[in-house]
């Protein structure tokens, strides 16, 4: 590890500049914009899973007294472009433009048929019943492995499954494939001593936010929309909104909203090209909210999976081969990360033969969308389940026998490159090392680890940086704030100029004020748009050093940057003095005007972050209840730029990696119908489910960054699914494969258990 | 004359991007702004001239159901800066803090005195009945000459005249005088054959803006306040009220709404400071709006004026001398426009010899602001009326007389400088040869010209230009569009990249989201913000280069920029094809992320503006009652980027400056009660009392501006005053001297003239 660097700022804790807003209501989220004269939009949607939309009458609905206009997939220009979206999220244009409203059939009980925008919500309502569609049914898939066999009722005629070598003769319901692979895996198995096999099945899931799709929208007379929601990156939703409506990108301005979570799940649009059509076509602003149960019933869950690992060892850990063969849900349009599952699985070991093979696959549910490190915690659940069977086969600690294997600098990553510093070993140390770790198993529990990864992506960013006329400053970016970088960027910031936290401020742009950027996703935005502000601050610099010299007489590399000041180098007179920046801001207008930076950048050189999970889990034999004793989160940060924020991002991935493992689940009826779509059904965890998060921030700096920036954000939700599993092996003395290990599930275990 | 250069979009006349929204309703205006929770804030005002405040009793008004807030002039900070407000309109930063709220006596009727914020405006106006305002009163003075006196009531005991060789011994109503002199006077007038001395009265009028003052404020918990309020400049304003307030600039946001015009009178924060602090007292957003009563009663009119003049001829016309003495009003606090008024009425002359003294004087009126070319058209007024006598007393057309002693390139201006390239002579040439100046005077009527002139300014403007990912192009700068500087700005944008008008958007950014931009004023903001979104521009061309260069893999120099694309320059491969800003764009994340240029200066180099303007009066001789038969508006616009924008400027300027010539007016009781404050008895011209006023658009263009922009927006007020009396003057056969030629002053003249 490099040595610590005597940082002013950076791994301070100040208090977060949207916190006030936040606790006393103040802040607007996406439902929070009244215009005057606002009309209220409404979604019909599909009854059923798979069927052909004969025929859409919304006369009587047009007709009706408050009613303002009335869209269906007529309205829509007709998307063709199959390009991918942007994001972490996969799928195409195409398939999105459909996924927002139904054209010639529907694919899954929820999807959009049509809208209304009526004077008020319980009209708009009404003339949703007013609406009257004949359907054709089609006989659903609602399996995965069933969706894959020659036979199944095809989703798309048009689908030909990508990724393989030729295209296929026949369409099918696999939209895609990805397969890696490395050496011999016959050879690799051929060399082990022991062998682990297993199949898991994992539920579809949603990201869970707290805050439902909303939005608002107005159209003017010039065909100019302007669209207010909360988002995780309102210029690449700007962008669908574009393409979806025909109207281009010079005539969407996208207003970021606050965020009441996205994980993922705001990366793409549903009500937002909805609500512009209903505004153009009805000359009002618009309104749209979804309730939570079309949040849950139309918005993206994350893929349901079967996964089938096999892993071999030699007797001293070492591992010799290992093959994954894992199909996902892609819902009704393809898009399922089959390839990031693919690409992670076996990231954490050095491996010299594996095959990995990862399926995307339509069936008639909801179209998923990213979710924390989509496809991670899935693919890994089934690895890292089957590294702690090893370990339990070869009486090894299950931290030791990773260790053994673990991935460091120079390693080839599965996935193609090789690793820079990475800090994957300093997780697991620290994990052994852990208090939670040595203190014994509480009775009657048992403890589980398990390891993460994610990639971390940089991508596009922009930032502008001015300085105020009294020397206080004001950036400038495109990231929506969702887990606190407007706090981590004035760190950044602070840091940079050399002057105090408080006397800057952040601010997120709309699509028409600041410079382009990518979503706030691939836990990319501390890293690439941090180095966006940060090469701004030093176009700032740059700039107050050149007026220094204006104003002192002497060449630009005369005059040095230091704490916040312009600072007289070797060979100036000695009679000048430092000027800070507020001295330099007040002389602007003298040495050409207002200063400020500008930076836009690709970022390269993001660093991956590994983690280790430890999990004690307490089971109630009498009615499958199980209790979280304690969860310990250690994950490398590169540097932790507001170590609060890193430790709540730590938390909250392991929160939501907990409610995946032990109760969140999609309950279809045999129809197709979701039928728990409201959190008291599909039960997220709560605080009281919860103990405190143990967190421990490993600091291991990306060399690509200034200030060692990894990113944080999705690292944290991919262990804990094999934490628990693994921890439920070791209180139960078995091997429950399939999750949620929800109480009819451990009980069902128990009971084949007791009878098997 | 330069050539005509071969501009692509410059000079032509596309409609403009904000006209939609304002024609349809859609534009939000300074009113417009609502917020959950919002009260109505309103202003006590004092019904004396000049009076001690000696106590102030809110407990009742505090105790009022539906009252939030109470505020008199002890919540604000004590501001003793005495610096210079910026802006054109002069006056110091404690004198505005004085005129916004009162502290320790009231200066005029109407002087802000305690403020409430309530539920509903009409418990606020309740609120401020139950406000008990202890006076004693003082002696009041509205005269300007008297106010000069040395036994004048003082409104300021600590005012000491600047402006003299030393600090005067005792304080005066005279707030600062200007001296200008050059030559000999006494020789100048002994060269001279004719001779003409007058002595001027001008009433104090206002700017007449459509849109009264309002705005909108919320303060948060933390402090940080944000203002929606329609003005000259944001960026100024949140100075004022971070000042005023004292916040410090970095906790107030401002935030630029539609404005309903300006003319200099929204450049000064009144209500803007007041809802802020009553926000912050009453924890809820304040809305706050002036009824048309109060915005006369209480914001800025210009200066009413005393001139005495005297110029000498001789028989060939050159001009030997000129003096002019002229008492500027400043009402209630420093700050009239003597330096312009000063600085600009001889500036279309040759002059060896002259002398100008011009006072501020402070009387118990409302506080002036700055009125499009202040104070230029009351000392022009003077100095072209003596012209015309001049030219009546020499037998010469007064046109030639004025082209005999025209300044030109090279003639030094009575403020300093020599002027670069200017346009007067083509102005004045342009209007002798003009139809309206050929044809005969229609019968009973007379013909007035007049010369007009404004400096124009420079000062800081910055601007950022994004390229979006389809190569379209957002501008954001922070200079309100009041005149159309959105479309002028997409203008030169497409001009200079070489792309179409359409694919160009620009954005008012509020203070947080872009660079400072001094005020829109000064009729700067063609000139100086264009020229920030030039550099901008020419910065994401050379951006544009590299990356072509790039992917070329040629030297940056071996790129050329033509027609908006890049284009490969000799030497390179034949197979090169040119790439365009949206090829460039879509490629950009290849190629270093998003492409955006920035700029901001401090502008140097503005140029001057020339007017010649033509009129044709007719007069009532039974009611007094004038019409304007024709009006002729010539001035020179260096060049003209939108020409219909720079004829509505014309057109507007003249509007007002025969309104001042003919009708307007403050009218005072003795107690210096207005007793007009209103658009019925305070009369501008309306449509139908105009005719359709001609223009012509000289184009000299300014040396120092790519494409050659001078600024339009102030000249055109200069003149008419001048050009109406001059008119009086030749249908009447005497002269008037007096402004507004209503009808009971041209009644009272011609029975003076008939009783001789």
């Amino acid at each position: 590890m490099a040595e610590a660097i005597d940082y002013k700022v950076v791994g301070t804790r100040p208090v977060r500049p949207d916190g006030a807003d936040k606790v006393t209501g103040r802040a607007q989220y996406g439902a929070d914009m009244n215009l005057p004269n606002m009309i209220y939009g409404k979604v019909l949607r599909s009854p059923h899973a798979h069927a052909k939309i004969l025929s859409i009458d919304t006369s009587r609905a047009q007709a009706m007294d408050g009613v303002f206009a009335v869209i269906t997939g007529d309205d829509f220009p007709s998307v063709n472009d199959g390009g991918e979206l942007g994001g972490e999220g996969g799928g195409s244009l195409s398939g999105l433009a459909q996924n927002i409203m139904a054209r010639d059939k529907v694919r899954y009980n929820g999807h959009a048929v049509a809208a209304v925008a009526a004077k008020s919500l319980s009209i708009a309502e009404a003339a949703l019943d007013a609406i009257e569609v004949q359907y054709e049914k089609l006989e659903p898939v609602f399996d995965v492995l069933k969706a894959m066999a020659a036979d199944a009722p095809l989703l798309d005629e048009q689908c030909f499954t990508q990724g393989l070598p030729e295209k296929p003769e026949k369409p099918s319901n696999v939209a895609g494939v990805m397969t890696l692979a490395r050496g011999d895996l016959e050879d690799g198995f051929a060399q082990a001593d022991v062998i682990v096999e297993n199949e898991h099945v994992l539920p579809m899931a949603h990201q869970g936010y707290i805050e439902p799709h909303a939005c608002t929208a107005t159209v003017a007379e010039d065909g100019h929309a302007t669209v207010w929601a909360s988002s995780q990156g309102h210029f690449e939703l700007r962008g669908q909104v574009a393409a979806l409506t025909g109207k281009g990108i010079s005539k969407v301005r996208f207003v970021p909203m606050e965020i009441g979570g996205g994980f993922g799940g705001k990366t793409r649009v549903y009500l937002e090209p909805l609500a512009v059509m209903l505004s153009e076509k009805s000359g009002r602003p618009v309104k749209m909210m979804m309730t939570r149960e079309e949040v849950f019933r139309a918005t993206g869950p994350t893929s349901g999976t079967v996964a089938r690992v096999k892993v071999g060892a030699k007797k001293d850990g070492t591992l010799t081969a290992a093959q994954l063969w894992i199909a996902l849900e892609a819902g009704a349009f393809s898009g399922a990360p089959h390839a990031p599952a693919a690409m992670a699985v076996f990231a954490p070991y050095k491996l010299e033969n594996f095959k990995v093979e990862a399926f995307d696959v339509m069936v008639n549910k909801p179209t998923v969308a990213a979710y924390r490190a989509p496809g991670a915690p899935q693919s890994m659940h089934a690895m890292e389940v089957a590294v702690n069977e090893l370990a339990i086969k070869l009486g090894m600690d299950p931290i030791d026998l990773r260790l053994k294997n673990a991935a460091e600098e120079g390693t080839q990553a599965p996935y193609g490159p090789k690793f820079s510093v990475i800090g994957l070993k300093e997780c697991l140390e620290a994990a052994k090392a852990h208090p939670n770790y040595t203190k014994p198993v509480p009775e009657g529990a048992g403890r589980g680890v398990a390891a993460g990864f994610w990639f971390n992506i940089g991508q596009q960013s922009s930032a502008e940086v001015h300085i105020n006329p009294d020397g206080t400053v004001q950036v400038v970016e495109g990231s929506p704030d969702i887990g606190g970088s407007r706090a981590s960027m004035c760190i950044m910031a602070a840091e940079t100029l050399g002057v105090p936290y408080d006397s800057i401020r952040a601010l997120i742009g709309d699509t028409e004020t600041t410079g382009f950027c990518n979503v706030t996703g691939g836990s990319r935005t501390t890293f690439a748009t941090g180095l966006a502000v940060i090469q701004a601050c030093e176009d700032v610099i740059a700039s107050c050093k050149s007026r220094a010299a204006a104003l002192w007489g002497v060449d630009e590399d005369q005059v040095e940057w230091e704490d916040g000041q312009a600072v007289p180098g070797p060979g100036v007179n000695a009679d000048v003095k430092p000027m800070s920046l507020a001295d330099l801001a007040a002389k602007a207008h003298k040495t050409g005007g207002p200063i400020m930076g500008k930076a836009s950048l690709n970022a390269q050189g993001a660093g991956p972050s590994f983690s280790c999970n430890i999990v004690d889990l307490a089971f109630d034999r009498e009615t499958g209840k199980v209790d979280v004793l304690s969860f310990t989160a250690i994950q490398d940060a590169g540097t932790a730029i507001h170590p609060a924020y890193v430790e709540g991002q730590y938390q909250g991935g392991a929160a939501q990696g907990i409610g995946w493992a032990l109760n969140e689940e999609y309950i279809f009826d045999s129809n197709g119908v979701m039928q728990n779509a409201g959190f008291l059904d599909y039960r997220v965890p709560v605080a009281s489910d919860l103990p405190m998060i143990d967190t421990q921030i490993i600091e291991v700096p990306n060399p690509s960054h200034p200030y060692g920036v990894r990113g944080v954000g999705e690292t944290g939700i991919v262990a804990p699914l094999a934490a628990c599993t693994n921890a439920a092996r070791d209180a139960l003395g078995f091997l429950v494969p399939d999750l949620p290990l929800s109480p009819p599930r451990v009980l069902a275990a128990l009971d084949a258990q007791e009878k098997g």
